[in-house]
């Protein structure tokens, strides 16, 4: 005999959590199509050559990696590099830009720890153009999540965004451009870390007067405007700062007719996003109250798609929530639960060994588009009952001798306790106009 | 530079070709959720020891199977085995009969082939008993696939019953228990062979007299109540045999109490699945027009589902539709075809360069519920209709400077070619009344 068991990092939810599970991805797909981007499903083994033609350091470590015969094969880690391997593979077959989205797992060997899958879900959504690409798509990005999030049940949330040639062209005025990524990678932290952390760890290889114009800049403060109009008066004079700042105006001005309101979008200079393809518009997104999880949808815009693959000029911007952690978060903070979830609207239960009754009204409810499930085994009542309360269903139809000999059916509803004997015709209208 | 391209044997669609497939999928979903089950969504990872507990032969060889740092581990090859380790797993947790599906991919390393793939869909509907599970779920069963094929928009299709004990009663009053197995492997094959071949191969190991006892049992003719009534008329004296036949009656009387029409449902006594789990009843599903194509949806009734995890009988009852071979088989056959397949209703085309006015366009769209897209590159008139071509998009709403400056839209169907210069709210109008 073997010990049934779930490996680590592996997450595996209870039906009912399943459920709102399964609603929220469904709320982000159907918000995602609202938005006109089209689906993709790419496959989950590769060719390990494919999935590591630009991979190394952590990723190397991370993917799972197998042969099977002769062929090196791997498990996707992200779903950016088949859409790479996809975009120039049909390149012929495609319109660009191409607006794709794709909500599938992902494998990363990671050490498992608590918010950390190995096997995770991820929604992407990408704009890939042909050469060139409208800046405009960078203001699609947060439209669609602030869709998303607000169909998803939130309202008190941020998008916040950066341009990452407005820290490039400011590093290099300051004649700090190779120490840049240092330097963006210690005022990523500046959330968890603090302005303090920051100013010290930055200190350890940047002359003192330039740490303060670079604490000045990133704790620029005020409205969105008002932060734009005081990069405007920094009048740093190098081109790939004026480009960054000319494209951050163009988004917050397009993000604002695309209907997102301005209390959920913050222009949040600090905000560097760790990955190296990222060179223009960067995006995080926190929900105000429960900052302290982290960016919960993420992203940014990359010149270049698909350099292994192809020579053509293939830039992007896309974004993703990470589903599997989201999901994570919520239940564990009680932000959402998953307590009253159910799939049937109705169970059917019989009293009597007259199933054929049972079967028939059962019947009849799902012809009337009523999601119902039955219990017509030999149980005692009270084990029906309790079976009914761990299904969460609303109400339950319960048919015994007297009800099959009027042609009736006796409907509970679980909530509010109140039962009552009618025609299957009323049972079935008040259960359809009183679901959850 | 590396070439991009998929492993053979990995379905990859083009997004027409997605659309159709996911709106499969979700079919599926639908119907197997109005008959009141529960979503699961198990890992594809999991220990090899788990996955391999029952395994050996084919699976053994087919399944990937690799190492992560000291961890053997695999994907799934079906799932009915995550299944069978989740039930035993939470059992405290879970309610019985315990009524899940679960639509996900399963991996096999078969040799690859038309209609046979390495990464595969299966979407599988399964009922389980703690200790026992009444016959009525054997029912439920067909009338859920029935449902489900119908909502995928078949009608000329057959589901095939027929219950294992039958045939093995037969067997054991010819005496021919032990040889049971390989006859049933012959007679499985009856629809692709034919009957003459079945006799051949019967005859190299079972006696004339038996083998035509054997044809004439496998070849009773005649409707559902018919073929019954022969079967009674046999009077084999066999328990195993007497239980069969009282269930598969009781099976056929509620199947039709659960509203499937006669010309669905056929016994069919050359049924018996080759896999080695079934006990009871057995279930294949034909298109009645591609019969060649085999069957589309198979399963049955096993006694016990959990073997290798648990000491308590856990009887239990499925079918599933591999959904990927399926949509291979329909769309290959010229079945159903994914040419017209969409997601946009609009698409939003600018001829001028005021982009503000396009995006307040598209914006007033989707906040009206309409699926839409846009094109706002600078692009030439043609290249974005081509564009909304590729889409399928049956309405472009066509921005020039006419329009901006006299607030209107000139909404162009794809379809009929009408174009017309109106208001904003006519065109959201026209759009939503009109959409696919």
């Amino acid at each position: 005999m073997i010990k049934p068991r779930t490996l680590p990092g592996f997450m595996e939810l209870l039906p009912n959590e399943q459920i709102l599970f399964n609603k929220m991805k469904e709320t982000i797909k159907n918000s995602y199509e609202k938005y006109g981007f089209l689906p993709l499903n790419t496959p989950i083994i590769e060719s390990a050559e494919i999935l590591l033609a630009k991979a190394g350091g952590e990723t190397e470590k991370q993917i799972y990696k197998f042969k099977k015969g002769e062929n090196d094969l791997a498990l996707r880690f992200d779903l950016t590099v088949p859409l790479a391997k996809y975009v120039t593979q049909y390149y012929d077959k495609l319109s660009f830009p191409f607006r794709r989205y794709q909500i599938g797992k992902v494998f990363r060997g990671e050490k498992p720890q608590k918010g950390r899958y190995r096997e995770l879900y991820q929604c992407d959504i990408d704009i890939i153009g042909d050469g060139k690409l409208s800046i405009i798509n960078d203001a699609e990005m947060p439209a669609v999540i602030y869709n998303t999030f607000k169909e998803l049940g939130f309202d008190d949330f941020q998008i916040c965004i950066n341009n990452r040639k407005i820290l490039n062209g400011f590093f290099a005025s300051l004649e700090l451009k190779e120490k840049a990524p240092d330097i963006l990678r210690i005022i990523d932290k500046i959330e968890k870390i603090g302005s303090g952390r920051v100013y010290a760890e930055l200190s350890e290889f940047v002359e003192k007067e330039k740490v303060e114009k670079i604490m000045d800049f990133i704790t620029i403060e005020g409205t969105n405007e008002e932060k734009l109009q005081a990069l405007e008066n920094l009048k740093i004079e190098n081109e790939i700062f004026e480009l960054g700042l000319s494209e951050l105006k163009q988004v917050v001005k397009f993000i604002r007719i695309f209907g997102v309101p301005n209390e959920n979008i913050k222009v949040d200079l600090t905000i560097a996003r760790g990955l190296d393809y990222y060179t223009g518009t960067v995006y995080e997104t926190f929900l105000n109250e429960y900052k302290n999880l982290g960016s919960v949808c993420s992203g940014g815009r990359y010149d270049n798609l698909a350099t292994y693959y192809t020579n053509r000029t293939m830039p992007g911007v896309g974004i993703s929530i990470g589903l599997t952690r989201l999901f994570y978060l919520l239940t564990a903070n009680e932000i959402v639960t998953a307590k009253e979830e159910a799939i049937s609207d109705v169970l059917v239960i019989s009293m009597t060994e007259d199933y054929d009754v049972c079967a028939k009204i059962v019947t009849a409810f799902r012809e009337n588009g009523v999601k119902a499930g039955f219990n017509i085994e030999e149980q005692k009542l009270g084990k029906k009952f309790k079976y009914a309360d761990k299904l969460n269903v609303k109400y339950v139809a319960i048919i015994g001798e007297d009800e099959v000999k009027n042609n009736l059916v006796t409907l509970k509803n679980m909530v509010t306790g109140n039962q009552q004997t009618m025609k299957l015709e009323e049972a079935i209208e008040e259960v359809k106009n009183n679901r959850n």
